[in-house]
């Protein structure tokens, strides 16, 4: 998984119908996880917002884990960081 | 899933055979989703076309999420972007 | 997937046993694909041979579309690109 | 595998359900691993501590060799390194 | 797959129980296959040793393509090369 900062969101009218009613977020990564901060859009899984420092998860992962193994997904929001060492 | 922009297609007709119907599109990642802005091939799931932004998602998600969980496909436009905050 | 020109081959006497009879061919993607054009190891399940301009498609998508869903493979070749908008 | 450095973890109270009882930690990759040492988040499947210098299985081999298919982790800790020859 | 060179091997006492009986090798991928040549750990699957040239699968396909679908494996050596031709 990575930490990032939920940085923006996505609007997609016309979608695989398996993605309507999920929330596309952007994220971008903590500089120590990735020096490019190359951002990436997650489904939100745990009510998260705008500016919060989050956990993704990426991969299969976001797909079996967050009860969407069926989805077009790869990433996901799965936990709201409220504190931690070793990111700076 | 990362934001692109359609930029081209590629036609193939020798072929894997689950990939025939298949029409694939080369999309390039925004510079805030990949500096390098390599780009890649998706096969379209949506109806999309050239000049279009799209959502894009990548491995397992691609072939399982778009029905095609049989096919040798690891990246699929899921989604047209209406509107978007943080891709700038 | 992603776009690249068969530059090689690889041989393997001594390999898994479910490699047996399988090809592997030298990729290197096109620069727009991959600006560091590292190359990869893909097996042929299309005929394809060196200097050809072919589609490759990588992880789990490279077992399962090509009906090798117990071999140890993560990337395949799976068309021979005839025409492309979109690479120069 | 990479082998990488522990050097925190992260907290989250607010995650999905799956993810209760899991430690996350950072780890940081040697050098030789990945010349940008991007750090990543996984969970301790082996009682790993911060200092230690670990084994990281990333994919969807986290979540199957650890006994936790169902959850959202694409990373975890399967190894504490007592020796290595080729790492420096 | 990539193709690499075996330049070391990897000692974890405590590990995760699926990992018992496996090799772990380190392999640095060849320059034309990455040209940061950043490392990587590979459970050994066809008997080979320190300094020899060999191919890599990665991903899913090193669990279920070497008998260990259940073990936290992400990266497998699945043959030794003898030969080949657009390596250099």
């Amino acid at each position: 998984m990575i930490v990032g900062k939920i940085v923006g969101s996505v609007v997609a009218t016309r979608k695989n119908e398996k993605l309507v009613g999920s929330k596309f977020l952007i994220v971008e990564p903590l500089e120590r996880m990735d020096r490019q901060q190359d951002r990436l859009v997650a489904i939100d899984n745990v009510g998260a917002g705008i500016g919060e420092i989050v956990l993704v998860a990426q991969g299969s992962a976001a797909r079996i884990g967050c009860n969407l193994a069926d989805s077009p997904i790869d990433a996901a929001i799965v936990g709201i960081v409220d504190d931690a060492i070793g990111l700076e």
